[in-house]
């Protein structure tokens, strides 16, 4: 589908915001949805998206990101957090969610929990972390696809201070942790960055058939 | 959009591909073209996506992947390998095709690379890898909305083993490492798991609004 590719090729990194223009509450809901549906491993969806709607604390996290006015002037601004720590506990509300979603019994899934329990014991605080985050990565690549398809604009940013974030957010005492922020809504007309060429390596250079 | 929704609830990590079905080559061009387009950190796409065709090799592949029929019954088997190491030899190529693309001098480009190098230096080897293949997970994102948008099933895989996919197709040698696997094509009819109610926290549970 040609659409899929020139919604692709229209959006960019936005560097400035017309912050009169807001993101619908319908638009905002669906890809709120999209985040939730995004598939992560062994559907553990170790993260939490945060909305930051609070104009002082969205003007603390400017300054958290080197002063980016798109943190500022997007209509939402949306930070992925990912968990600190996965463990358990986690793993059995995620049982109980899948037995309740299904109508089976939690006990038809003990391997299931088992094994997810076997694999994560393994891996220590560090990777734990890791791991947890790049999940959010995957939610953000349907973010902006699905941004890209309603003609939203979004910034992807992992510039800027995650512990900076934490703090202002609160968040390690949650046990999560900014993994990546994402402003989101309308480019401004003279964000002179939507004129330049998309830069991407060639087929040749990217892409490798065996 | 209701659309993207509908896609996002038809899509779900397939167990058991149709053989016999193969996805078109238009319809894989798109999906490369989603790839190549996905954004990523600096612009740099540290990652190479391998198109596995070879019958041989995905048969020695599913001995990697705990057997996993996904791998040599789906129509395509997309391998998204990540750079090991990121170097100033990278971001010179990123400078020189920013420059081409857009037509400007390389020299004009010269305070946009030293930046990336002074930040990318920085980085411990092992902490350039987990970088690197974070931006992967980006990709896996985009081409999984992009293969729901075509009613493609996808299986994203992490469980498989990439020291056994680095040594089977070379990897280390050409600077990359196996991120994630995601084989393609379409569902067997045979395949219960198409039929599973998906399994996702509520909204309540994973959204918040400040």
């Amino acid at each position: 589908m040609k659409t899929i590719i020139d919604n692709l090729n229209w959006r960019y990194a936005t560097k400035k915001f017309d912050s009169s223009k807001k993101v619908s509450q319908e638009n905002l809901d669906t890809l709120l949805e999209v985040l939730r549906l995004t598939p992560s491993s062994y559907g553990l969806q170790p993260y939490k998206f945060l909305v930051i709607e609070n104009k002082e604390i969205r003007e603390k996290l400017k300054e958290k990101s080197w002063g980016q006015t798109q943190v500022t002037d997007a209509s939402h601004l949306i930070v992925l957090c990912s968990y600190l720590d996965i463990n358990d506990l986690h793993i059995d509300a995620h049982v109980a969610n899948t037995a309740d979603a299904r109508g089976i019994e939690p006990g038809a899934l003990k391997g299931f929990g088992d094994f997810m329990k076997n694999t994560i014991s393994k891996l220590d605080a560090e990777k734990k972390q890791i791991w947890n985050s790049k999940q959010a990565y995957i939610a953000l690549g349907q973010l902006l696809h699905a941004c890209a398809d309603l003609k939203i604009d979004a910034t992807p940013m992992e510039g800027f201070d995650p512990a900076g974030y934490d703090e202002v957010l609160g968040l390690r005492d949650k046990n999560l942790h900014a993994a990546l922020v994402c402003p989101i809504g309308y480019r401004s007309e003279e964000d002179a960055n939507q004129h330049f060429k998309k830069v991407r390596k060639s087929k040749e250079d990217l892409i490798e058939f065996i």
